[in-house]
């Protein structure tokens, strides 16, 4: 698995940040986190709303929970999936998921603001594509 | 990526089912669901209690979302990470996330159950090692 420096995540996300995303499922190893920043559970759950939006995509619920000694989790329920974060302050670490299923989706912004808001100073991503039957991605369906 | 009918899953599972996980991140796409039983936000709470009790978890929080005309999401905060799903019935699709990170997970077992309890005749699971930095997995953290 390639792990990137972070001077080199501008570069990485520029060519493809505009495209149309459908179905993306991305994995992010974030390492060397400010250690502060991800053990503050009112600052990530923030960020999460944050990164949804630049996803383009609803926040319809959020929740989260802080560990002892440290370390918290946050879920995003989006209308469109989720994004969750895991953090592991003593060592540095978060595991980020962040799942877009519809049209415009831009995880990838998404991913990129993680990145930084959090101060990660090397990362992986992985961009998995799911694999819903024709049909799924042009289904309307609202929030009730 | 390779689709596997129902008949296979037994095999499939009963090789691995009783090995320690660590670090596991699957991806689960079930086809050809039981369409009524994928738009009940109630069996699919129930269902991923269930399945997280059988992956070791331990569920902190669970939320869910129904959507019109027909959908759900439900998601599982665990105290080793989180178990979603994301239902599509007008498919008979739904996909599926496990990711657990500590000591004896068994997020497989809890990925054969969902594959039955939602009655897909066809599915694909991709399992996906997380790389977190060493240590983390033996640090011990308790729930507030």
């Amino acid at each position: 698995m390639e792990i990137y420096k972070k001077n080199k995540i501008l570069n990485s996300f520029s060519n493809d940040q505009k495209l149309i995303h459908q179905s993306k499922h991305l994995l992010l190893e974030l390492y060397r986190c400010d250690c502060e920043k991800i053990n503050d559970e009112s600052f990530l759950r923030c960020i999460l709303n944050r990164a949804a939006k630049l996803a383009n995509a609803t926040v319809l619920n959020l929740i989260s929970n802080k560990f002892e000694p440290q370390g918290v989790t946050a879920i995003a329920l989006l209308a469109e999936s989720h994004i969750s974060i895991h953090t592991w302050p003593e060592s540095n670490y978060s595991a980020v998921d962040i799942f877009t299923c519809g049209q415009n989706m831009l995880p990838k912004l998404a991913s990129q603001y993680l990145i930084e808001a959090l101060k990660a100073e090397e990362y992986s991503l992985r961009v998995i594509e799911r694999n819903p039957p024709e049909g799924v991605l042009e289904q309307i369906r609202t929030v009730v």
